[in-house]
């Protein structure tokens, strides 16, 4: 049944061109549905209060590593994760359900610990777990998780709203999980070829922070709200701001120009980056798992927006037709291209 | 770290003991979360509309079998035990969100085809698929469903609630479904034996029926719904009879008794059960897989639930520390035990 003669391999479409194949028929039937498939997560109306439901399914070997990634920590960046969703729809996370599965080889314990980052996460950011679900797999550890928040139905803010001339803001710097991905795999390469070999991790906590124990940004919904900003569009970088910003302008029928010079770069993840002989802007584009908050805003809340930390003004949006740009250092003018993480094509971020 | 000083194999937990490891520490902190962990589905208060949630995370080669199970009707089977679960709480489904994760032996067309099923019985029941999240897997099919669904607050049916002298009802019949998946297996020994030989599925259409392409009984609410029965409690047939009308005794803190001679099984169930040498009635208790509704009505419903096609009396409630029972043909009382399905434990059912 999987050898049909018309087939077409997975990595042909992609996991956005997929999800395009399976859900283009998809008409809505129920009032309390108010949007599908799409953006960070679906919305539904519930007695005029906005419900905003967004899942994940994460997997051993293609999401996660344990050969350097902590049970603990695999559990707290599996909630973490879908918290920012959440917050990119301008809401506020307030359940958690949660499916394991696992084969023989685990034990309770080491359950137990993945379960433990799980409700540390839980517990910072107020959320109730109200679902737990665990079950047996053939191999290897699977992660299921679907988390609930709440707006106020005028405050949810969605991709497909940007407007010309909006600013494009981002939160926090940009890269520094993806170069700690980078430390964690070279020292899983020195370890395995000579497992008497300590890692050698000192000096980067900031970035194997980055990758091993995001936050949501959630501090950066409320700030906004008290400064009476509201976003025009948002989406959280979970594959890369390149790849991010591209939905953003997709979905609103929009352009976009972004400075190469605006990009918010630790100095550690670009002193790493410039040790790996990598391009530090290029890792702040395409490395993806920042978790930080990708929006617009009017450019009359420009003002406002000043006033609030950790937020920097990269660009602005263009209108229908106009393309994705990058504006170098050197001032060329050079097509956004997405380069993000995608999990049927080859593992090629850089 | 998977290899702990003091470690616990899961088998020794078993899926329940693991779920209740897991979460017994759990606190609910958020207004909005009505009820958590422990039913059929978690309840959130939507400005007084109350939502039920529930997920389910399956695993190819343990929840299913590609080599006799069509892609299609794992698509339908996965959304249809999902719906069961909303039907449980005595409520209507209405959203449903789906991840998938496949290896790259998978084809486009192959998901296309269980998201043909899983679109299929969307239409059938009026639910809409509002979230999809596709990703790649190491190995083999993992598929996580999210239902939500909505009662008025005052009809909202728990596990907890049976009162002593309740009737126990169940709708339709059991142990097909278990049957149509002996049918399966053998014709996969079969041809695996022989790889000429065609399966010998003729006649068996209804138990095949029932274990492929399984109905959440949402005529049943409707029906109830119509006689103005409010059931006690109420689950949906998952694990078994014998597991399921445990839990409602234990989370009512009551005993029960069921009558063998009182079992719903088909005529097709009973002769090829007794074709292979099994107890029409263990069958019918552990089996599982009947998606079937067990619930408990008030003594004062009888005449009404009479009027009700598909629905038998199959016993009644007893007080506290009473013991749950199952009186035989014979009139020996014997104490119910939960042989159900447990996917840590050996698979091992009857």
């Amino acid at each position: 049944m999987l050898e049909n003669t018309n087939t077409t391999p997975l990595s042909e479409y992609g996991e956005f061109g997929l999800i395009d194949l399976l859900t283009k028929n998809i008409k809505i039937k129920n009032k309390s549905t108010v949007l599908g498939i799409g953006d960070d997560a679906a919305i539904i109306n519930s007695n005029n209060r906005y419900q905003l439901v967004s899942k994940d399914l994460l997997i051993e070997g293609v999401h996660f590593d344990l050969s350097y990634c902590p049970l603990k920590h695999i559990g707290y960046k599996a909630i973490a994760s879908n918290l920012s969703d959440i917050a990119a729809m301008n809401a506020t996370p307030e359940q958690i359900l949660v499916g394991i599965a696992v084969s023989s080889r685990y034990t309770a314990e080491a359950i137990e610990e993945v379960y433990q980052g799980m409700r540390l996460c839980c517990e910072r950011y107020g959320v109730d777990l109200v679902g737990g679900d665990t079950t047996s797999s053939v191999s290897g550890m699977c992660i299921s998780i679907t988390v609930l928040g709440y707006a106020d139905s005028s405050k949810i803010v969605k991709r497909s709203t940007a407007n010309e001339n909006d600013l494009i803001c981002v939160s926090g710097d940009l890269g520094a999980a993806y170069m700690g991905l980078i430390i964690l795999e070279r020292e899983k390469q020195v370890f395995l070829e000579n497992q008497r070999n300590q890692p050698d991790l000192e000096g980067f906590d900031y970035l194997l922070e980055r990758q091993l124990k995001p936050e949501p940004r959630l501090d950066i919904i409320k700030h906004l709200d008290e400064k009476n900003i509201l976003p025009t569009s948002m989406i959280d970088i979970s594959d890369g701001l390149a790849s991010d910003i591209l939905h953003i302008c997709q979905q609103s029928k929009k352009g976009c120009t972004i400075y190469e010079e605006k990009l918010p770069i630790d100095s550690l993840t670009y002193d790493t980056a410039m040790d790996f002989q990598l391009i530090p802007s290029t890792i702040a584009l395409n490395g993806g798992e920042d978790y930080e908050l990708l929006f617009t805003i009017k450019q009359s809340d420009y003002e406002k927006i000043l006033q609030l930390k950790d937020i920097s003004i990269i660009g602005h949006i263009t209108g229908e037709n106009t393309g994705n740009y990058l504006i170098t250092n050197d001032k060329k003018s050079i097509p956004l291209q997405a380069q993000g993480w995608d999990a049927y094509r080859k593992k090629n971020k850089i």
